[in-house]
């Protein structure tokens, strides 16, 4: 699995999933190709995924909220008999590697939870259709959906058979959405994931499994009436007409580091660093809505987003020694706030505004979730402004060049918080950045909002609180230095536990309950011999062997 | 690491701990025996600590709320010169088991929560007085003190190195305790986390690490002054009188099994079951709080909380193969409920009374926390009554008797429902065990609640969700035996986490997020061989060497 994983696509290049557009309708079918696999090695059957599905739908999910903003309702089901879907291919899972388990499943959560939300923020509601058997990751797909609509007959059943059958948990957010969100019956809960064959029928909306089960003759009318139901009152009167997002603008160098139009990736493999800078923008924002409309995925904070969103996912996949992940940002501090001020202005009144505003608040959480040592260099020259100042407290620490420099022409470090800091981008304890950074002195959070709009330099920004260590000319290079090789030096696993810990402090959140609960038992399962081992159920899955098992409770 | 371990002492075996008692506050002087471990190959050094010390801690602190009612502040400090405490010893934890390390930090954090609580709970506010190194574990123990102070010298410093010298977390609920109850910002704590030697002195205080830096010449009269001003606004005009708490009636017998004087423990290895029978009280409860407290810890209720609780922690370190652990109870419902009665009627005006619930409170949180497959039976003659009731809400499934049973001449198998399931015994998400039960159906509480004394057989029971399923005499045996069968077939490894998930849903609290976050973490990184490999980083510890990492980010 060391080929190079590239998370762009686009519908001409689909082999898995197919989208049916009616009006304000969506029908999102999923038919795998046995064939498509990413890797060597398994086949697809039975709408089993791997990875690569995942890409399409990541795709799928992201172009209906910019290119059919008019879609009110996303039917999910099967282009198969039988089946609905047989969840992540064991094969796969059983053949890869334990961090690209691990990431693999961060993906797909961040995908469910991304279609879960654009009911909320965008009036997309996915409905789940189900016929035929959906098990494991397949009932986990119609999780994530607003609703669950299931057919009644003898093939057609939900199930998490992951315990019994796998010796791994369900975990693309399986166990907490059974618990939090549907809120079945925790010993009912225990019966159902210890059941192979799953629940069918009445049973299933008795336990809260499904919304509603309909006899066959009658389920596609009644899907295709409700889905109609749901997306006239989501998108009632409304006349909008979507974007294109095209290709992004990026080249690999034979050096591992890659550009794009607005991000810098520069790889530095013999210390494990990767630094992401990001450029400002040189024009001044759209003069209105047209302007705006007719840039389209050529807007500058649209371009970054997907830049960034891309890079990241980049560096998880791909580049996994690079532990260390650093920020820096280069450009016009004034356009950038020009930038986002145009587009906070039009955010009610204007959906692909107010869409690129959360394509924002999902890239920001993609970098809380991101299991990298994460810093921001403040240097001279920098645009750390409202979103981009974001960075700063989204990472675990922040150095600030103080005052001046020698030889450095740049302007001098200064960093600007907008409205933007104070709301539009909550992490996933539904807290914003500032909120959670200052969690034990609310009042910081207030004293920063009183400096909205004043460039803040290093005296100022350490004042408040804003960074970590603010550094004069004469300490900067060495400390900026040995923070990174002491960085370098620990344990890449240890870090991602603290991190893990430190960066969430607060409230939880089924999406926190989900990458922090859930997804740390999953993450020592996948590493537990009666999974992994030689006996272990993971691996021999598909033998006719059972799963060999050292008895022993932990 | 196969001996017997035994969670019983009492003060004139105390090796490690000191406790001086001065009116209404306690001074707890740690002062480790070097050649004191539990077990061979390591030694106590620096006031490190191993399993052995912290029996002796959780023994001294459930002795204070019972004999020593009369102390409202305990001041934890060091009986060494130069060092507070190092933490957990790490030879120990190098050459432990997974499985040991895991209970071992369960059992430590469930110490830590008992002290933490004792102060809101019982008026008894441990005070941490910081002199020399307060390092790792060290710290911890200080973190669930109400209070930390640290002395200002150039010895003292609080410390977390776990990642930075053991590539582990610091995983007795430190992480969390910095972020949640200290709110450290978390950029800070990161810092913190990554410096070995810790931080002194006024910024240990700047940065919340502790609540006082006392000059070292003023620190013994600043500590004596404040822990009798705490002790007497806790315990202001309160004239109380402990008891005694005796040693257990506990009997090992050879084949495993075990029995007290009112549990019984019945070990079936070969599938892996241990059956824990209650026995109901045979004599009324007391006339009135003088015979209450001539009973002390003969008192029913008493003698069975302190008994199962010794069971559980039995089970959990010395009967690893036991994955399933069944409840059951034989007894007259009328004796239980009316002892019951009783010590609530008495709660408000007699501290012992209050004591004994709140112990019940603890024993029931290390049910819900014991990472078995928990299952109740509920059969003819038994007394699930009130807080025996809650164990059918704290295990994973329940089955109870329906109907008459050939030659089974016991009472019809019932439940009863007191005031006592709708309050005093929280779990740790701070919901009733009812309440998480029903977090989808809350009307079902209310429904609960309006049946509160009436005796419940089974088709009741099943109506108002009280057990999973009901059996008559025709299946009960079978489906009792398949479901243990299927159990024992089952990854331990995957109930683990799937019981993890399901027995918390809803909120979350600084509790859960230490056993459900920080632990599963943990466990993940104990298991990694950048910490436990034959470079990692705990194993290479003393040896000079450091840990040798794969670089590689999962």
């Amino acid at each position: 699995m060391s080929k190079l994983i590239d998370f762009q696509t686009d519908p001409s290049r689909y082999r898995h999933w197919r989208v049916e557009y009616d009006g304000a309708v969506a029908r999102l079918i999923m038919d795998v190709d046995e064939h498509g696999g990413l890797f060597d090695g398994y086949e697809l059957k039975l709408n089993s995924y791997d990875l690569g599905v995942d890409i399409e739908l990541a795709d799928i999910v992201q172009r209906m909220r910019f290119e059919h903003p008019e879609i009110g309702a996303v039917v999910m089901q099967s282009g198969k008999d039988r089946v609905f879907c047989a969840g992540a291919n064991i094969k796969m899972l059983g053949g890869a590697p334990h961090a690209h388990k691990v990431n693999f499943c961060k993906f797909t959560n961040e995908t469910r939870n991304t279609y879960e939300n654009s009911g909320v923020e965008s009036g997309q509601h996915f409905l789940a259709a189900v016929k035929g058997a959906c098990a494991g990751g397949g009932y986990e797909l119609a999780l994530a959906c607003d609703q669950i609509y299931m057919t009644d007959d003898s093939t057609t059943s939900v199930a998490l058979p992951e315990v019994p059958l796998l010796a791994v948990l369900p975990g693309t957010g399986g166990l907490t959405r059974v618990t939090d969100k549907r809120k079945v019956r925790r010993d009912l809960a225990d019966v159902f994931c210890s059941i192979e064959e799953g629940i069918k029928g009445k049973r299933a909306k008795d336990w809260r499994l499904v919304d509603e089960v309909i006899a066959n003759s009658k389920f596609d009318d009644f899907v295709a009436e409700r889905a109609m139901e749901v997306a006239q009152t989501a998108k009632a009167g409304k006349d909008i007409k979507g974007i294109q997002l095209g290709p992004l603008d990026r080249t690999f160098h034979d050096d591992g580091s890659l550009t794009y139009s607005t991000v810098d990736v520069e790889i530095d493999r013999a210390n494990g660093i990767a630094t992401i800078t990001i450029a400002g923008p040189d024009v001044p924002p759209p003069k209105g809505l047209d302007e705006l409309h007719g840039l389209g995925d050529q807007f500058w904070m649209l371009r970054l987003a997907r830049e960034l969103d891309d890079a990241l996912l980049h560096l998880r996949f791909n580049e996994l020694e690079a532990g260390v992940i650093v920020f820096k940002s280069q450009g016009d501090p004034e356009l950038v706030a020009a930038h986002e001020d145009f587009l906070f202005d039009h955010r009610d009144e204007d959906w692909l505004s107010n869409e690129i505003c959360l394509n924002w608040k999902r890239v920001l959480k993609r970098v809380d979730m991101t299991s990298r040592s994460l810093v921001a260099l403040v240097e001279n020259g920098s645009c750390f402004v409202g979103v981009l100042a974001e960075l700063l407290f989204a990472v675990d620490r922040s150095y600030m060049m103080d005052g001046d420099f020698e030889e450095d022409n740049r302007h001098v470090a200064a960093l600007k918080l907008t409205p933007e800091n104070f709301g539009p981008f909550p992490m996933s304890n539904d807290l914003t950045r500032l909120e959670t950074r200052f969690l034990g002195a609310p009042e910081m959070v207030e004293e920063a909002k009183a400096e909205i709009g004043e460039s803040l330099e290093a005296e100022d920004a350490e004042r408040l609180g804003l960074v970590t260590f603010a550094y004069d000319d004469l300490d900067w290079e060495d400390e900026v230095r040995i923070f990174l090789e002491e960085r370098g030096s620990f344990s890449p696993d240890a870090l991602t536990g603290m991190e893990a810990n430190l960066r969430f402090p607060g409230p939880e959140t089924m999406e926190t309950r989900i990458f922090g609960r859930l997804t740390a038992w999953q993450n020592w399962i996948f590493q537990r011999p009666n999974a992994v081992g030689e006996g272990g159920a993971l691996q021999r899955y598909g033998t006719g062997k059972r799963g060999e098992y050292d008895r022993r409770r932990v």
